[in-house]
């Protein structure tokens, strides 16, 4: 299953070029993964972060950027589960406009406890809900 | 006395207008008293948020943009200490270029416990440091 | 009349005090400014900037921090225009939860051209939506 | 030869876990590129965009993430050049702290012109600079 939401891209997003500034298409992929939470595993993002004490740090990042993007766009950002590890997550995400590619990034992150810095599994209850959503 | 820093505008401070997007300018004054608490005071602003667990939430801003400021320009952002109280701080703070004023900002700050989220008293060695800087 | 919307506060507005990063507040400022613009007065913002190229900066804040606002809050951002000038620009603007004060701003702006860097007339049709959106 | 540079990790590049939001780090990749291009190759950055017309947008990116940065700590950014082509400029880059990799990037970038939004042979003067530190 794909989770698919439309964001605007706002003056705050762009430099002096009138595009995006690439940095703030993380900020944005950062924003769908934290909907991605609240809206469809409906976990939410902030007890999984603060009360859980866990976060899901970015290890691996490739992303390849085919076509820019100006302020004032609406613009399709997707996200799709590549792979559930034990303590490790893959995710495909993706920038779209009228079925044409602008962005495509695959990223690995792991959870981790807060309290160790060290990674730790999936809680079961978060597998789940991914799990489901992949078979979605 | 007064601490001033010459910062350099970068791409990612500016807009598609070409000059800074104000929001902006509130990060280079947090980095100005970061810098003024590292460099002036020499009390490390990281232990002083991390280890002692106190912060410096702003409580009351007044700000007049005069004359914009674009990309590549190196620009003096200032500060001056005008109040030091039990448990606030009243800086003035500038941003000018060639001695002409682009920016001027009134800022109340209260020292506040990370533990109880409830203000108290800015500790001795930083208010001794404070005013020294003050006599400067 | 008053323009009001949700924002949900992200794990990027926050700081390791885990509040809101007061610069923040003013990105989605701008935001509600933007959203107001296309959603209110049905003027899509970005046509306002990069084809009529006009822009709209800040001359003067003051503002006034009560209640800090954490990750995964929904608070509501509003805004109200408190005069129209024949250049200028008054709104105050705010952030409740709750019917409960976190923030408020008033802040002026003004139409500039950026051909010319100049301020200059707020367009007729622009100047119409906004008495029609205060008439309300 | 390598471009080295050390960064004060600030408040505001850090999120509620401590450490430094990843997009954040792309950011001050950012500034290291235009240091770089003020410092090494005694190119001004904002002429290469805002007079010059050109821009070097980011078409992909490989980003490995091994230890965390946290608040506070100065950290060695740096760049190399791994190849210059007709248009495309590819860059190595990283973090480390006293000898020890905290983040690897590959970056390929192609010179834009703002003028036609198309890839435009990278300037001689430019390349020649570029091959000078290349070289160095």
């Amino acid at each position: 299953m794909t989770f698919i939401k439309p964001y605007l891209i706002r003056l705050s997003h762009c430099d002096p070029t009138g595009f995006v500034f690439y940095p703030n298409y993380f900020h944005i992929f950062n924003a769908l993964v934290e909907d991605w939470f609240y809206e469809a595993l409906e976990i939410p993002f902030d007890e999984f972060l603060m009360q859980r004490r866990l976060s899901l740090p970015t290890v691996r990042l490739e992303t390849t950027f085919t076509k820019p993007t100006k302020m004032g766009e609406v613009v399709d950002f997707w996200l799709t589960v590549t792979h559930v590890g034990r303590t490790s997550l893959r995710l495909t995400m993706g920038v779209d406009k009228d079925s044409e590619q602008r962005v495509r990034m695959n990223r690995i992150t792991v959870c981790l406890s807060q309290e160790t810095d060290r990674p730790v599994d999936i809680p079961d209850d978060v597998r789940e809900k991914i799990l489901e959503f992949m078979r979605g």
